[in-house]
């Protein structure tokens, strides 16, 4: 007997898989029933604990649910949270794991029925790893979950999706929209079109010469194409200045490469460096064992 | 009794301590001498196991030496070089590893007793950590290092060296200067830089948004600012080009952006992670264990 009933997962690959696995490690919910498209994965999901059962009716998995958690690509998300109010109980929470909130939560919003049931959520969380395969149920243990509700969004459903995002191990942190898509273009889309950038840059007879620094910097090129242009579209109002300022930053240390300028290339790492050293003193307080 | 009599390394921190723990643990030099500017760090380097013994010295350092590798920083590789020279048996083999080549070889093959003795490496090995704290007996297990032996340099001087790298763990390459000094550019101070420009991207107040691309993107920006800065002047002449190369690629992707090209974004996308996969299985079989 868990905190939530019937708990329907839309998309049951990595972030859907997982959080299927943390509600039933924990017994968070009294079923976990898991809506996708392809038989097969929902099969190969529950061989890998992420959901009790599997269904492709969207009638069937929305009848009786108690919380719906929306954990397709963010170009689906819209068209699955109406679908889910469309067909959900009325006391039903939606919550979703989209890496972009601005425009998704503003169409869902034009919904009667989706805005009295949704609240934004975006787990930071995930690999450049796709499919059930690569969950895992401590993937969002110490993460930050944002939840971007709007002065729409009722508070007893703000209540129950950060219930919902902690229990599966989250830290929650409310953010508006805006401020979630610009923070986030900088934290994650910036890094991911650079990890791209630098991966192009290699040609392959040079690959062998890569070491440590390029396989980190370009791990997450790894990600899906489709999954990737579907978020820098949808962001592109805070990506684009985002990767114009780190071409300006650039510059600046390209500009004190040609004045042999040591100590301006010095100051300009420092910063960088403190910053990423500030991150990692962060990291470490995160994963300590203090959630809730 | 190793392959080697004495063996002598300047400068025992992450680098040159690895290397003195990868000849100690194999016994592949009957001594293996430290030589420092701090005895401290020498006395440490001792308790690490990275060293026998250690001096500030450099006679009592060089006079013995059946190999000399200097592992100081860029910026004092050629005058350190210059000294081992002048100080060791004739005999002597002198390598080092330095991140570049082209600048620090030449200046070194000016002097006639240096280049008779000298082969440039660089081994593909490191860490955004520094010191002998941070020194492991496996960090070339399976690396690759570079030698760049030019026209002058005496082959049997090369042949040692191939020995040396290769009995630490590592897979030699061989490549002219300005090949080694273009390619590393892209592979390693092109990463190097960009991870310091993302950090710098990010304000402290949004720090804890940042995720695993984030937090693998920056890793490296927690390196020494004056190593990093004598690299990147010392390789300009190739690095400059990088970084424009990088961000005209970026501006291509921001076109697409601005388009709202899905299917153009997706094909730069996919030719980095191509590439990006490519290094991934290079590695995988690197790390096989079929190193002589």
């Amino acid at each position: 007997m868990g905190r939530f009933e019937t708990v329907t997962i839309v998309g049951v690959g990595l972030i859907g898989g997982s959080l299927g696995q943390a509600l039933r490690a924990r017994s968070l919910a009294t079923r976990v029933l898991g809506l996708g498209r392809h038989p097969d994965s929902l099969d190969q999901a529950v061989r890998r604990g992420a959901i009790d059962a599997g269904t492709t009716d969207p009638r069937v998995a929305y009848a009786e649910a108690d919380a719906i958690v929306v954990c397709t690509p963010v170009s689906r998300i819209v068209e699955d949270v109406l679908q889910a109010a469309s067909l959900s109980p009325a006391s039903a929470l939606i919550t979703d794991a989209g890496s972009t909130k601005g425009r998704l939560v503003l169409e869902i919003e034009r919904d009667e029925t989706a805005r009295s049931k949704f609240v934004g959520a975006h787990p930071l969380a995930g690999s450049e790893r796709k499919g059930v395969d690569a969950a895992r149920p401590d993937l969002f243990d110490g993460r930050v979950c944002v939840l971007t509700p709007t002065e729409r969004t009722p508070a007893d459903r703000l209540s129950r999706a950060t219930d919902l995002w902690r229990a599966v191990g989250c830290r929650t942190r409310v953010l508006d929209l805006d401020t979630h898509d610009a923070a986030l273009a900088r934290t994650s889309h910036l890094p991911h079109a650079v990890a791209a950038s630098l991966a192009r840059a290699v040609p392959e007879e040079w690959l062998d010469l890569g070491a440590g620094a390029f396989r980190d910097c370009t791990r997450v090129a790894s990600a899906p194409a489709d999954l990737w242009a579907s978020i820098f579209l949808d962001n592109r109002r805070w990506l684009l200045p985002a990767l114009d300022a780190l071409r300006a930053d650039l510059q600046e240390l390209e500009s004190a490469l040609r004045h042999g300028d040591a100590p301006a290339i010095e100051r300009w790492w420092e910063i960088g460096r403190d910053r990423r050293d500030h991150f990692a003193r962060l990291q470490a307080d995160g994963n300590t064992p203090t959630n809730p």
